[in-house]
């Protein structure tokens, strides 16, 4: 008989920030933590975001991002770095997949939007 | 004062296929379907299922697959094409969005694998 395993965890939420409706779904994988955030219902960018092994002998590790999936413009860069590095960091260094779809990418909106993705704490 | 937009639908599943157990989330968003399927609880490779436009004007359409995350193989693509094209089809085209960590890959455990999947409807 084999052991179950344990399911898949997710935790979402929606609130508004800045005056627009937002989503958050998070799920945890082993290899990835799975970040949704979206104003528009759907995914519309979707970008790794990974800690870089070579730094982490010096202390704290850099970040890379990589689109996978939609335009690739430095301000998704910017966003998806501000958004889940404190995901990333808090769950062990994981990557972070992430979908990105943002109406408002202004620094207190996205400092909202971190505090409400940790609300959906999975890791 | 702003109509809410529905919360993103997320259904998932867990069931023994073939000895192996075999985990499903699925959710809905208004540009992808996207679909994790996993037996080693991780994101394996991340696939994108897009029907070809093209094709649409003389019937059936077509599918394109492109893995984003993961070994590039043959087999992934066609286990992608072969999990996940009903979901694309019975979501009015919809492309599908497929994380995939396969133990086994035998085409009755498709199948099975399959039916799975459509217990997870969020489309």
């Amino acid at each position: 008989m084999m052991a179950a395993q344990p399911l898949i965890r997710t935790k979402r939420t929606e609130e508004v920030v800045n005056g627009i409706s937002t989503q958050v779904v998070c799920t945890e994988f082993s290899n990835y933590i799975f970040v949704v955030l979206t104003q528009y219902g759907k995914i519309g960018s979707l970008i790794t975001v990974t800690p870089d092994s070579k730094s982490s002998d010096i202390g704290t590790p850099m970040f890379s991002t990589k689109v996978l999936l939609g335009k690739d413009e430095a301000l998704t860069h910017v966003c998806a770095k501000n958004l889940v590095t404190f995901v990333s960091q808090e769950a062990g260094n994981r990557p972070v997949l992430l979908g990105l779809a943002l109406k408002d990418s202004n620094i207190d909106s996205i400092k909202a939007m971190r505090d409400l993705i940790k609300t959906c704490q999975v890791w």
